[in-house]
């Protein structure tokens, strides 16, 4: 199919669980394998495998693998809910494992690639919703890692990309460094040139001279969590962008799936902005580049108001304008 | 004097120019001696020195040299216009030495010092113009590196920000990174951290998020040419951030000597955007960071149009509002 990715992060082969080391990319491509769910749980935890999806649908296979050769369950779960204690995906994943009530291996494993599956599809779907929301021989920018590495496969913002190239609406990508972390740089152009999608990496800085230059139509980023009034919380910069974007007369389009919305919330006013170690900032892979003792902040995402919004992607349809109501008939409405 | 910095990047000592190693600031600390013009001219482009007025200060001490051993002159000129061709300051220095039409060593490196001295002495009265608009424990943000490193000693817009410290102004200074050179974090960083003057360092991508949650008094910013309406050209990043400061309702301040001025274009649309290489982006102090062979777009600098400047500081004094008129005002009025 041509919409799927070149690229594959998580398969089940042989009876075990193989993962990309994605720490190592773009310059390795080497897959480390798990064959316990100690073993995934430890891949979790080392960033072996990142990106909400892609973290709950590994713990899944964890969990069949303990399932499949008679181990002790209850430990199974334990550790690898004890991977990454912030991935809500992990939580879920592993939730709707014990929900099945089996020890079953054969039963848990296909569970485990219903989720998969279920996640690819749902990329599939955001896919297509958000790919007729372009125009011909589009030029979009993106941010972050949102693609097969981060998903079961295809993605959310990229998948919308991916989908609008096999549709050949796109005549061109460009993808933020995202520092940090650098996402943009290691994974999402790698990724995009796996599957020969046409792709320039722009530093954080220079969007707004892009914008101004070539006036991108759409930017097109995913979420870590969305409230009831439609503001977005994600990676650190994507505020910025949206600011951008307005400012520059562009469109701004949110890919995720329905899951990423936590109603409770009623704004993003609620959301508290985690703050991760100076040392993020103030050295890169390893080297430091500004001075020793310098402080930093950095906090890890921001939060894009829902006016600044034009459509947020779900595999249930899109919203347009999100705002409360918006938001709930959309919700509501399934 | 309270106001200069403990930072010295260019000094004559014992008949010999002694200049800051820049290249391996922040984690080194150490000074390379020239005795010659060309040796002059190869710390100029090796980088040893960088920023406008330092390297047109740096240009005139390398003819002092020459001239004082009694070496040919204009040999001394050439290998040194040489080294930088697109930096202005140095052409403007070079001509201002050469018009004195001597080749006595003690009246060039008198001239040099005088280049030298009246470049501190402009952004002393910039620091002063600037200082004066900021209100009491002042928050500002600042972006690449504008210091003594980059001037005569004190600086443009970081010479503001050092002299609002030392009036008991400034209550904490935020630096960006400046992706691609990291100027912030390398430079500006550790030129805060000498004087004690307290830094933390943000990525560019970061800066709406922050501007957000604290919301800085003034952005404070270099300049690289300034056209006759009021438009200006920095450092790429600075449009952004001008954007970005106009949304969240905060001021945006550009330092720059009167020089910088170029009345023969009328708008910032007449300036070309000088396009760098691609690796400066995909690699990081030498370490390739995105996939090999990736494209990449590396504006070196940005445009940002005069209706989103507050105020454009000069040593001639302020310039409100900046357009034709008002710009021509300040100019015209000296």
């Amino acid at each position: 199919m041509s919409q799927h990715s070149q690229v594959i992060a998580i398969e089940w082969r042989q009876q075990t669980l193989q993962l990309l080391d994605q720490r190592i990319l773009p310059h390795q491509q080497q897959m480390i394998e798990c064959q316990t769910a100690a073993e995934t749980a430890n891949a979790i935890r080392e960033m072996v495998v990142r990106g909400a999806p892609a973290i709950g649908i590994t713990a899944a296979y964890g969990i069949a693998l303990d399932a499949l050769a008679g181990r002790d369950l209850e430990a199974a779960y334990k550790v690898l809910a004890e991977s990454r204690p912030t991935a809500v995906n992990l939580f879920w994943a592993l939730e709707r494992m014990a929900a099945l009530g089996t020890s079953d291996g054969e039963q848990l494993l296909a569970e485990a690639r219903r989720i998969h599956a279920e996640d690819i599809a749902h990329n599939l779907a955001m896919g297509q919703f958000g790919a007729e929301l372009l125009g011909n021989n589009a030029t979009v920018y993106t941010h972050c890692n949102t693609g097969a590495l981060a998903t079961g496969g295809h993605g959310t913002a990229l998948g919308i990309i991916r989908s609008a190239w096999a549709g050949g609406k796109i005549k061109h990508v460009y993808a933020g460094e995202t520092r940090p972390w650098l996402q943009g740089a290691r994974l999402t152009a790698w990724e995009l040139m796996q599957d020969n999608i046409p792709v320039s990496l722009v530093c954080d800085g220079a969007a707004a001279q892009l914008f101004r230059a070539e006036k991108p139509e759409w930017v097109i980023v995913g979420a870590d969590r969305i409230t009831a009034n439609g503001d977005v919380a994600n990676k650190i910069g994507t505020y910025s962008l949206a600011v951008l974007a307005r400012h520059h007369g562009m469109k701004f389009m949110v890919a995720a799936p329905s899951t990423t919305f936590d109603l409770s919330l009623n704004s993003g006013n609620d959301i508290p902005i985690e703050q991760r170690p100076m040392s993020e900032v103030t050295s890169l892979q390893g080297i430091q580049i500004a001075p020793q003792k310098c402080q930093a902040i950095n906090p890890s995402f921001d939060v894009t108001p829902a006016e600044l919004i034009d459509a947020i992607v779900t595999e249930r349809g899109v919203i347009h304008q999100p705002s409360v109501a918006t938001v709930a008939a959309l919700l509501d409405s399934h």
